[in-house]
């Protein structure tokens, strides 16, 4: 394992510090630098909160400012922040308008969110909403476990409550905002080489040499299948044909197409990829009206990408457009 | 080698076809698509071109876009462009005030851009100055040879440029402000796992389990010196120590500190060698004023990183401040 780091069990914890201290025009340290928060609160809206494990930077702590998060609560790697440091964060946040929680579908996560939510509510009378993101299509939706994993398409949801919040949005109005976009948005990842988690020094998984993994999870989770590797276009083919199979959109749908690295794949691959999947979206019918591309939700150094696929209306594509200024999305 | 590509003559193309197709709101393709520029470009002022191989975005493509770049012309994988595609950018851009080309240096790139623009003088008339960017600390400054490589500052050079250029500067203005900006900066690199050249398939150096490359350069020249790797606050000090002593800069000077990924390594050990830096300096009596953090001159999939410090007065933070509104750079 090669990494810059210091101690694997201060990694995330200098990190965080290191992306405080480049963006200190934006964000702050909350109280005992438990979670990380917009430098200036908008009064009287309601206040967005994200958070998970680290390790998926620049998610969610590059998406903390104006027009997207408020404040996001970081774990260890690829652990859950504990209930005290999202109730540290929901009591630094909410001035009377309510707080709404964004999280991704894990066990940990959603046990820590809703342990801290019902602290809140008790012990503090806050109101507090939570959205369940859950865009994973790898996984199947079963009546059974946790079901499908949150992961890239976060951002979106992020983005699109954050601008929704930002005009003015009550705490039931943007819950049903971020419950669209949910509806609205798959991802799916396929991994060329697994992440090194620094506390153990080994790859969540290991890859033959010409092996790739379709539909892995940010965190290693093994995906649907171990293939052999193939060329960029089929790749793309691949996973768009699942995206369009699971969201069934009708012909001349917009979309907003967002190709997403997951750590140690350069933009020029990419790129590439983005290149590919917009032809597949336009070959069958889709108006890809949005594009992003970049590395956003990251699972450490793991080398692959992934797509996601958000339906837009009106609405969303306005809510979208709508100014953003955080460390890692900015216009 | 794993890579996200159809074929390794193609990967070049490919990617630079998906990323105008990713921002075809802010550039376009010039003709016959050798080359990249602003889809609406400003009338009356000086146009800035820069170029290089491929292998590196997202500079200098990403860098298109009002306050900073008028074009761009990629080669191949770390091969300079044709004299043919930079006079075409010329000729496209070029509205009568001249054109600055932005070199990086290198043998293959300055015989190229000397060559476009002795054509575009002799045929077309054109007016054309031209800046070499040597930031690259790692090579000593000799007699002989090419000397100082242009790396990761070249960055910088460009907004600095292009915002003055912006402002509506003449020709031998803007070159003076280069040549400022240019003797600025310094940059030095470090990398835990060499670039896989596609065409190869090998990597352009190959490094043991514990071994570091310090002072790499972005084509995987080697470096200064190979040693064992070290934890990241080691590696700062060691990187730092030598800006330091090659810049001498006054106690209170003002930096901007920008650390770069070379393309595989995530955002989160960024953050980290960010922070570590940023203490080094401030330690060192200087003023870390402007930051940057992010992947944006890469080295295909290497791994590493590179620091950068740009000594700044009022005129060039007055320019890095300035507006843009590139893919990689907004604000």
């Amino acid at each position: 394992m090669k990494k810059f780091m210091n101690e694997a069990g201060s990694l995330a914890a200098d990190s965080l510090d290191g992306f405080v201290g480049a963006h200190d025009d934006l964000v702050a340290f909350g109280q005992d630098r438990k979670h990380v928060r917009r430098r200036v609160l908008s009064p009287g809206k309601v206040a967005i909160i994200a958070g998970g494990g680290a390790g998926h930077e620049p998610m969610h702590v590059g998406f903390i400012g104006k027009g997207m998060l408020d404040a996001a609560c970081t774990g260890h790697v690829f652990t859950s922040p504990t209930p005290d440091q999202i109730l540290g964060a929901i009591r630094e946040t909410d001035n009377g308008a309510g707080v709404l929680l964004i999280v991704k579908n894990y066990d940990g996560d959603l046990m820590n969110f809703e342990m801290a939510a019902e602290m809140a509510v008790s012990d503090g009378g806050h109101r507090i909403e939570t959205l369940i993101v859950n865009d994973d299509i790898a996984v199947e939706r079963t009546a059974r476990g946790t079901g499908r994993r949150g992961v890239a398409g976060t951002l979106v949801v992020e983005k699109i409550v954050g601008a929704a919040a930002e005009a003015g949005l009550d705490l039931f109005s943007l819950k049903a905002v971020g419950e669209s976009a949910i509806a609205a948005t798959r991802t799916m990842g396929v991994a060329l080489k697994g992440a090194t988690v620094p506390q153990t020094t080994r790859e969540t998984f290991v890859l033959g040499e010409t092996e790739m993994e379709v539909g892995v999870g940010i965190h290693g989770e093994p995906g649907r299948s171990r293939q052999d590797i193939a060329d960029a276009a089929t790749i793309a083919s691949l996973i768009c044909r699942q995206i369009l199979d699971d969201l069934e959109p009708a012909q001349g749908q917009r979309i907003l197409l967002f190709v997403n690295g997951l750590g140690a794949t350069p933009p020029s691959e990419l790129y590439l990829m983005f290149g590919l999947a917009r032809r597949f979206f336009e070959a069958h019918g889709l108006v890809v009206c949005r594009k992003l591309v970049g590395t956003y939700a990251t699972s450490l150094d793991m080398a692959g990408m992934s797509i996601t696929v958000t339906l837009l209306d009106d609405a969303s594509l306005g809510l979208w457009d709508a100014p953003v200024h955080s460390a890692a999305l900015h216009w």
